[in-house]
C-alpha cells in the first residue's frame, strides 16, 4: 500500500503572541515540527506544544531555524557552517528536552534555513552533521531532491522528501520563489487533486511543463489559519479516499 | 578520605565579545558549568566549551539562567514556577546536545535564577522538576542548606551542595549579599584557609560569630581573569596539601 | 468645561505576530502610547503605526517597557536607576525618529515598569529623568497619586494623572492587583458610569468602601480585541454625552 | 589646507562583555561612530560611550547594524528596503536621545549592513531615506565611490566618502574582501604611508596595479586593542606632520 506522511509546523507562538490553529489540525497531520526558540517558539509554548502534539500521538520533530525572531526565519543569513552545525544542535536538544521519551523523530528546517540549504551543499552537510551528532536515528526532512537530501544520504543520516501541496514547481525540482505571481497553487480543489497525483506517480509538471520525477515521503501542510485547517482536512479525505495510507515516517 | 568538587562557570563568551579563561582554568577544576545561551554562551560558543571540557575530562554541567542577555542572568526576574522550569529544561536539552554522550552530569543554576530559588522554594521545586523531567539522575548544583537543596530532597532528585570560598555567610546559611561592604572574603590566604576548614570542620563561621553546620560537596571557583586562575591552583594545592581528594561529584 | 483624555496602548505587534485593533481603535481615542521594541513592538511596526496616528490626528506617546519580549514586559525585574534611565531614553528616541515632526507628545511607561515605578519613588525618578533628558516637554503620563506623579512634580516634567476604566482600586489609590478576583470591574454599563463619575467627582470609591480623591487627566483604554474596541466607543459615547470633552493632553 | 576625518567605531560593549579602548583611542580621533544596541551595545553603554564622546569634543555619530547580536552584525541579511529604513530611523533616534543637544552629526553604517548597501543602490537608498527621515542635516558616511555614496547624492543627504588605513582595494574601488588573502595592509609604516598619500594624490592603487581615483573625507581607524590604538596614534601623527589638518567633517 502506498503510504505517506502529512507534516506541519506547530508552536510557532512566542510569548504574548498566539500563532496557529494546533490543537485543531493536529488530528488532521501525522507529523509535528515544532518551533525551538530562534524564529518563533519560547520554553513554555514548545513545553505545552510537545504535550499537545504526544497527546495526538503524531512523531514529534524539531523545526529548527535562524536566529531571527523579528523577521521569522524568512530572511537568508550568512552564516558558517558551524554556526548552522551548532545552531541546530542546540535547537534540536533543546525540544528534545520537552518529550517524554527524551528522543525525537525527525528534524525539519524552518523557512530561510530550508530554504538556503535546498541549494547549498555544504551548508545542507552541515545542518546534517547537527543533527546526526544529537541523534543518528533522527530523520531529515527535506525538499525532495534538494541537496538537503543529498547531504542527508552522504553522512548516513535517514531522511524523507518533502514535497508542497501549495507551491509549483521549477523544472530543476526547486520550488517556484514566493516572489513570483505563480508561486502558489490557489486552486484548492486542484491542489488536492495534484497533490494525490504526486503520490501516486511519483512526479509533478513544473510550470513549463516538463514533468520532474519525485519520490515524496511526507507533504507539507499548514494549519495557521480556519481555510489552511479545513485544506488540510480535504488533503487528508482525498488521500485515505485515494487508497494511500497516512503515516509517520 | 575526604572528598571534594571544585566546579566553575565557563563558556561565558558570547559572539564576537569573550570572557573567562576557561582553557587555564580546566586543568585544576573537575566541573565545568556551562552557559546555554540564556544569561551567557551561544550554540557556537557552547560547542567549542563542551569539546574544552570533554578534552579536560571534566563532569559536564549546564549553567542555565534568566533570559537577560544584557543583564547577564544577574537581574531578579519575577518569572513563573512553569516558565522557570520550562526555561531550564529548555537550556538543560540544548546543552546535552553538544556532549558526545548526549548525557550531562549536572545542572546549577546562575546568577539571579540561583539566588531567588536558594530562598524561594516553590521557584526551587520548579528548577527541580524540569532537571528531572530531562534526566532524573543530573545532579543539582545547590547552595549548601538552601531551598534549592531541600526541593531536589523532595523530588528526589540527585544533588550537591556547594560552599563558596570567597564569600561570607550570614548566620542562616546564606551568603552575605553582594550589595553589603563584607560580602567577599578579600584576602586570599584567609579564603584559601578557610575553604579547607569548611570541608573539614563541615562549618563555617557566620559574619555575627555563629557556627553554621554545613556538609560541603562542591566548592565554587572562579576563571574570569589571571588573578582568579591563580586563585584556583592554590585552593586546588591546599586541598591536595589537606590531604583532600579534589573530584567530580 | 471638563476634559478628559482617552489613551490607548498600540504598536504591539512584532514581525510575524499582530496583537490589537489598532485602526478600529483610534477614531475613539485622543492618545497612543506606542511601543517602542523592547516588550513589544519592532522597527517596521513603529513605522507603520506612528504614520497611522498621525492619520488619526492623536496625540503622539512613547510606551517603554522592560527588555523581556518574551514575557511581553509584564514580569518585575530588578533593574538599576541607570538602567531605567538610559532604557527609556533608548526607546523615547527611538520612538520619536518615526514622528514626522521628530517630537512627541507623551510618556507612558508599560507593565511592570510602570507597576513597579507606580511605587517605587527611585525607580519613577530614574524614568522622569531620562524622558526629561531627551525633551522636557514631554508628558509623563502615570497612575494617579503614584510615586510616578510625584517623581514627575519633584524633577519638574509636566505629567498627566491616568485613571483605568475597567480597574478597581485599593485605599491607597492604587490599583486592586491583577491576582486578585476583584481586580477588574467586569460589567461594562458600571464601569463607564463609573470612569464619568470618577471625572466629575474627582473621586474613586475604593474596593473596602473608602472614599480616595483623584484628579484624573487622561483614561487608559484597550484595543486588543473587538470587545475592547466595542467598550472605547461606549465609553467615548458617554463622555461625550455628560458634558465631557475628549481632547488629548 | 588639506583636512581629513579621522572615525572611530566605539561604544560596541554590551551587558557585562567590554569591547574597545575607547577612551584611549577617543584623543586622537574626530568622529565616533557609536553602536545602537542592533549589533553591539546597550542603552547603559550608549549613555556611557555618548558622554565620553562628547568629553573629548567629538563628532557624534551613530553606527547601525543589523539585528543580529550574536553575529556582530557581520553576517549579511536579507532585509527589506522598508526593515533597512526603519531599523536605521530606530537606531539613530535611540542614540540621538543619549546627546546632550538631542542631534548627531553623522551615521556610518555597520558591518554587512555597510558592505551590502555599498554595492546594492537600492538598499543605500533606504538607508539614506531612513537617516534623511530622522534628520536631513546627518551627514551620510559611506565607502568612497560606492553606492552608499551615489544614493545619498540622489535624495540630497550629506554625505562622506570614507577609505580604510589598514585595506586593500579592488580596481571597482572596492575592498578586497576579508576572504582573501591580501584583504589587509600588513605592514603599519605602508599603512601610515599610504594613507597619507591616498589623502594627497585623491587615489589609490588598486592590488592590480590599477589607479583608482578617491577623494577622501574620512579615515577608519580602530579602537580595539592597544595595538590598534597606537596606530590611530601613528595615522594622526603623520597626517599631521604631512601638513594634513585633522578635523570633523
Amino acid at each position: 500500500m502506498v503510504k505517506i506522511d502529512l507534516n506541519c509546523d506547530l508552536g510557532e507562538s512566542f510569548g504574548r503572541y498566539t500563532l496557529g490553529l494546533d490543537a485543531q489540525v493536529l488530528p488532521y497531520v501525522t507529523s509535528a515540527n515544532i518551533a525551538c526558540g530562534f524564529h518563533a517558539g519560547d520554553p513554555t509554548v514548545m513545553a505545552a506544544t510537545v504535550a499537545l502534539a504526544e497527546q495526538n500521538n503524531v512523531a514529534l520533530g524539531a523545526h529548527p531555524g535562524l536566529p531571527d525572531l523579528v523577521g521569522f526565519g524568512r530572511r537568508k543569513m550568512q552564516i558558517t557552517l558551524a554556526q548552522a552545525q551548532a545552531d541546530v544542535q542546540y535547537q534540536v536538544g533543546a525540544l528534545a528536552a520537552f518529550s517524554q521519551t527524551g528522543r525525537l523523530h525527525h528534524v525539519k528546517p524552518h523557512g530561510a534555513l530550508y530554504n538556503m540549504a535546498a541549494a547549498d551543499y555544504e551548508l545542507a552537510r552541515g545542518i546534517c552533521l547537527g543533527i546526526k551528532a544529537v541523534d543518528p536515528t533522527l530523520i531529515l526532512v527535506g525538499l525532495a531532491n534538494s541537496q538537503l537530501i543529498k547531504a542527508a544520504q552522504d553522512v548516513d543520516l535517514p531522511y524523507a522528501q518533502e514535497i508542497f501541496a501549495d507551491r509549483n514547481y521549477l523544472a530543476d525540482g526547486s520550488l517556484v520563489p514566493r516572489t513570483q505571481a505563480n508561486a502558489m497553487v490557489t486552486d484548492e480543489a486542484t491542489a488536492v487533486q495534484r497533490t494525490v497525483a504526486m503520490i501516486q506517480t511519483q512526479s509533478v509538471t513544473a510550470i513549463d511543463g516538463q514533468k520532474v520525477a519525485l519520490a515524496p515521503d511526507t507533504v507539507c501542510v499548514h494549519g495557521d489559519g480556519a481555510k489552511a485547517v479545513a485544506f488540510v482536512q480535504k488533503i487528508h479525505a482525498a488521500l485515505l479516499a485515494a487508497g494511500i495510507e497516512v503515516t509517520a515516517l
